[in-house]
C-alpha cells in the first residue's frame, strides 16, 4: 500500500490496536477472504466474500447439480431453501419463524408488498414516502400505485416531514430504515406506531438495515419489510433479496407476482391459482439456487453474533472516522448524523470533488464509494472493519487531499458506475 | 439425417451405434459434465452441468467479487451481463440483437410484459391463452389483467380451439410454445399471423422451445416472448429467465416493475423513474452475478451449433423413443403427438402408474420426470443424448414393467416434487 500521511491527533495508531487487541467481533474478520492491502469500506453497497462461500457453492454446482441433477430438489432440499434462508434472515431483523422468505429482487419484493398492502387498506389515497429513500422504491411505489387503484399516488415529503405527513389519507407508510446517502436512522419504532394510529400500514426496506443495525420487527408491530442481502449481510453481488409479512396478515395478503411457486400445490399445475399458506405465498418463480445457496453459506458468519454487539463497534468506527476526518482532512462537511445513534453503519462526507477523491482512495487499496452529486460514502462493517482500518484509512484520505493527488486526470474520468 | 432403417425386431443396438457415429452433435456431449452410468432424458426440466461452468462461477466469486469487490461492477462488465446474455440467446430463437435480456424469472418476467402489453392495445377486453399452458402463465396472466385494467380477463380454451377463439376483443394471444407435459408444438407464425390480423399482440413462452425446436421470432413478427433458461439452454437450477420485446415496441412499452436498473440513468439516483432507451427498460433490479455468469459460461455449449442439426436429431430421437416403447412395452397410451414435425424435443407417455414407474427409471439411472396426474415425461436434448441411450431407455423400461419392478414400496411414495 501506498505510504500515508502521519495523524496529527493524541490518539495513537496503538491506541486502536488495543482496541482490536480487544474487540469480541474480532475473530469474524478471519471468515472472509479479503484481499491482501485493501481497507473495504464499501461492505455497505457490496459485502466481501465469506470464506464459506466457495467451497458451498462448488458443491451445489458439481455434486448437486452435476451428480444428483433434478432428483437434487427433494434430495437436497433445494425447495426448502427460499424459507430456510429467510428463517436465518429472521433471526437478525427480529422476526418470527416462517415470516421471511429469500427471492427475487429488492424492487421485485417491494412491489408485491406494496401492491398486497395497498389491497389490504384500501379507500386511501396516498403512500407516503420520503425524499431520502432509495430511488427504486419510490420508482416501484409509484409504478404500483398507478397499476393498483386509480386515485391512489405515491407523496414525497422530506425525511424530518414524515412523522407529521402521515394522516388518515395514508394507505402505506413505506420508508427505508437508513438513508442509503447519509446514513441517517428513521425512527421505525415511532413511526410505525403513528402510521397505525392513523390507519396506515407501515413497510420497511431494511437494505441498509439488516446486518448493520439492530431492527425489531416485531416489537415495533411492523407489518411488511423488504430488505437486500449483498450488502452486510454478504450474499455476493445481486444475491437474492428478502420479504417480510407479519403473520396477522399472511391469511390476507395476496402477491400481485401469483407465480406457480407460490401456489400451494405448485405441483398438481391446477389452472386456477391458490395461494399458499404462510408467507411462502410471496414466492413467485424457480428459486435460483446457485445465489441461494451462496447466501445461505454466508449467513454462517452470523452465527452466535448478537446485534448488539455489531451495534456498539460500528457506532466506535463511525465516530472515530468522524473525529478524525474532522481533525486532519479539511475541505469536507459530514453529510452522516453527527450523534452515532441517529446513524446506520456508515458516514457519508460532502465534497464537490468527491468522486476524484473516491477513486484516488480506491487507488491506494482504500474502497469507499461515491453518490452523485457529491457524497463519499464509507461503510464500517464491524465483523470486519477494525479500529487500525479507521485510522489507516484517514492516513490515506489525508494523503491524497495533501498532495492533490485526487486531480490526476485517470481519477476524474467518470466510469460508468460509480 | 432421416429414420430410414426399419425399427421391427430387426432393429439393433448397433444400428444406433452407428447413426451416433456419424452424429454431427456427437463432440457436444463432451462438453457437459455428466454423471457415469446415468441416461439423463429430464434436460427439458433442467439440463445437466456444462463443464465451463464450475470455473467460471469459482472466477467470478474468488477473483471478482473476492479481490476485486465493488470495482467488479465496472471492471469485469458484470453490468452489461443481462444484455450479453440477451444476445447470446437471442441468436438461439431468431432475435435482433438488442431485443433481448437475461433478468429474473420466467414468471416475474411474464408479468412484466403481460402489462406492457395491455397498456400498448387498450380498448379490449381478453388476454386468450389456452388450457395446454404452463399454469404459471395462467396465473400471471390472470393475476396482471385484474391489476391493468377493470374489464380485462384471461379467456382459457382448449389448444387446438386457439386460432379460431382470437377476435376483435382480444387484446393479447399468451401462449408457450411447446406444451410442457404433451410436448405440443405451436404454429407461431400462423398464430402470431392470425393474432396481428385481428389486432391482437402476441407473447409467446419459449420454456419448452429455446434450445429445443428453431424459432424465428423475427420471421414471425412475435411482439413479445419470455423463456427459460435452465431447461434446454443447461443454465443451472433456477437460472435466470430472459425476455424479448420486438425493437418496433422498445419505445412504448413500459415495465410495470420500474426498478432502478431499467433507469435511464440509474446512477443520478433521481426521484422520478425515466425509463432507460431499449431494453434495458426491462432490467428491474440488481443482476444476479453468480447465476448470469454461470448461464454465461453455459451458453458456450451453443457456439457454433446450428438449430437446425438439432432439430433433425431430436426428431429421430423422439421417434425413435415411440417406436421402441410401443414395439417392446405394454400399457402405455402416447401422450404426444406422433409426428415428430408437430412435437418439441420431449416425448410423453401416460400410465395410471407412471409416477412409480418414472421412480423405478430413476434407480435404474434412466431419469425421466412424471407430470399429474399420469404423464411420463422424456427429453431428448441430442447436445448430449445419443442415439444408443434411447435403445437403453427402452431397455430398462421393458425391465421395469417386466418384472413389475414399479410396485415396490418405495417407488410409489410420493416425494414432495415430482
Amino acid at each position: 500500500m501506498t505510504l500515508a500521511m502521519p495523524l496529527a491527533t493524541s490518539l495513537r495508531r496503538a491506541d486502536l490496536e488495543a482496541l482490536d487487541a480487544v474487540d469480541p467481533l474480532a475473530g469474524k474478520r478471519g471468515e472472509f477472504l479479503l484481499p491482501e492491502g485493501v481497507i473495504y469500506l464499501d461492505g455497505n453497497s457490496l459485502g466481501p466474500l465469506p470464506a464459506a462461500v466457495p467451497a458451498r457453492v462448488e458443491n451445489l454446482i458439481r455434486r448437486q447439480w452435476g451428480e444428483d441433477l433434478i432428483v437434487s430438489w427433494n434430495k437436497h432440499g433445494w425447495m426448502d431453501l427460499p424459507g430456510k434462508v429467510g428463517n436465518r434472515i429472521a433471526r437478525l431483523i427480529g422476526a418470527e419463524p416462517g415470516s421471511v422468505i429469500s427471492a427475487d429482487s429488492t424492487s421485485v419484493n417491494l412491489f408485491k408488498l406494496v401492491c398486497a398492502a395497498l389491497a389490504l387498506n384500501p379507500g386511501r389515497t396516498t403512500i407516503l414516502s420520503d425524499s431520502g429513500n432509495f430511488p427504486t422504491d419510490l420508482y416501484i411505489g409509484s409504478c404500483a400505485a398507478a397499476l393498483m387503484a386509480a386515485g391512489v399516488s405515491l407523496r414525497i415529503v422530506a425525511p424530518e416531514a414524515v412523522l407529521d405527513a402521515i394522516d388518515g389519507d395514508t394507505a402505506l407508510v413505506m420508508l427505508t430504515g437508513v438513508d442509503y446517502r447519509t446514513g441517517r436512522l428513521h425512527d421505525m419504532a415511532a413511526i410505525t406506531a403513528r402510521a397505525h394510529g392513523k390507519g396506515a400500514l407501515m413497510l420497511w426496506d431494511l437494505a441498509h438495515s439488516a446486518g448493520a443495525v439492530p431492527v425489531d420487527l416485531v416489537g415495533c408491530d411492523v407489518d411488511f419489510a423488504v430488505g437486500c442481502t449483498y450488502k452486510y449481510l454478504n450474499g455476493g453481488p445481486g444475491a437474492p433479496a428478502f420479504l417480510y409479512v407479519a403473520p396477522r396478515h399472511q391469511a390476507a395478503a395476496r402477491s400481485p407476482l401469483s407465480g406457480w411457486l407460490g401456489h400451494e400445490a405448485p405441483f398438481a399445475f391446477d389452472l386456477d391459482y391458490r395461494p399458499a399458506e404462510g408467507i411462502g405465498r410471496f414466492i413467485c418463480g424457480t428459486p435460483n439456487m446457485l445465489s441461494l445457496v451462496a447466501l445461505d453459506a454466508a449467513l454462517d458468519v452470523w452465527d452466535g453474533v448478537d446485534m448488539a454487539a455489531i451495534r456498539t463497534k460500528s457506532m466506535v468506527l463511525g465516530d472515530l472516522f468522524i473525529r478524525l476526518v474532522e481533525q486532519e482532512c479539511e475541505g469536507f462537511v459530514l453529510a452522516s448524523p453527527r450523534a452515532a445513534a441517529a446513524r446506520g453503519s456508515q458516514v457519508s462526507l460532502r465534497h464537490p470533488e468527491g468522486y476524484a477523491i473516491v477513486q484516488a482512495l480506491i487507488a491506494r487499496g482504500v474502497i469507499g464509494d461515491f453518490r452523485a452529486p457529491d457524497v463519499l460514502r464509507f461503510g464500517f462493517c464491524p465483523l470486519y472493519v477494525r479500529h487500525a482500518d479507521v485510522w489507516d484509512a484517514v492516513a490515506h484520505l489525508k494523503a491524497v487531499m495533501a498532495a492533490g493527488e485526487w486531480r490526476r486526470p485517470e481519477f476524474r474520468a467518470r466510469a460508468k458506475v460509480t
